[in-house]
């Protein structure tokens, strides 16, 4: 058995995404499901930060995780209150509010993830984006969140309308996490933060 | 001199309404400019017993408050979140994203505030609400915030068509401020929680 990382959310979608991506680099996945008070701020590594500070005395790496979708035509919301968003507005409903605010404005939409790993007492940070646009209509049924809306660049498809493999090539969680991979593999200075 | 309570905040608009709402009972107002770092929950009451906690030892009465406006038919947003989505959808801006956001759902709101008074370590909660409608367009110039886009219930115009007298009369904040006010001419139990 290989060496494994707890990964402390509540949320399935993205254990299984951690999962999928982490056993490339031969890393198993164990979640740890915590309730964080997240701090409110408009930025995903300060809510990486406070998480990372509860959990820093656990024995054995731990890595956390805070994702946002930015639409700049909104002045960048949801940004961070993504996951709140999602539960009100999304799943059946559909995103349906978000998408009438969106009307007339830039469609422009940048996924970001901010990774944070806890390892012997040092906190390292690992962001990664996936840029696109706000699909007119919700469309496919696989991933979680905002993907039936969100087409990343140079796609015709939204994350929805992916495999999980081909969503993990261009996603910003796809992206933070590898460089978490990398650094799980050769523990050397952080390479984004 | 009358006697005073130190309300924390940094938003001049409430500082000026709690002013007027208070000098009715004889009471001063000073201002303590205080930076609080908000726990992201969807209950008013949580943030403003998180405020309360960190005032609790300071001497003399110091009064917190925090405010949504919460409309049910986009799922309670912009709710707790309401002075982030003034901050990047409101002012000269206009509120157009929620305005479109809107369009087709029921146009019901609630504006409520949560008022926390801690004095001689005892921590005592506020409530109050005012019922209205958004309106279709911002209309008027007073007041701050939400103001120019809030008929409430029976009248015509929106808080920010309104004197500082007639919003007080009708608002969330004027209704939990005079509660506080009761409260603080004749300490007893708290008269809403």
């Amino acid at each position: 058995m290989g060496p494994r990382v707890r990964f402390a959310s509540r949320n399935p979608g993205k254990l299984r995404e951690v999962r999928e991506i982490l056993a490339a680099f031969g890393w198993g996945v164990d979640p740890l499901p915590t309730r964080f008070v997240e701090p409110q701020t408009d930025n995903l590594r300060a809510v990486v930060r406070a998480k990372l500070a509860v959990l820093r005395d656990l024995s054995g790496p731990v890595l956390v995780e805070d994702s946002g979708l930015f639409l700049p035509g909104l002045g960048g919301f949801p940004g961070v209150y993504s996951a709140y968003i999602a539960e009100i507005w999304g799943g059946p409903k559909g995103f349906r509010p978000l998408l009438r605010a969106l009307e007339g404005a830039p469609r422009t939409a940048i996924f970001r993830t901010v990774a944070g790993l806890t390892v012997d007492g040092r906190d390292h940070l690992f962001v990664g984006e996936s840029r696109g646009t706000v699909a007119r209509l919700p469309r496919g049924s696989g991933g979680f969140g905002y993907d039936p809306i969100f087409i990343p660049e140079g796609q015709r498809r939204t994350f929805a309308q992916m495999s999980p493999e081909e969503k993990n090539r261009f996603s910003h969680r796809g992206r933070a996490l590898r460089k978490v991979g990398r650094f799980l593999l050769r523990p050397g200075p952080a390479d984004a933060a």
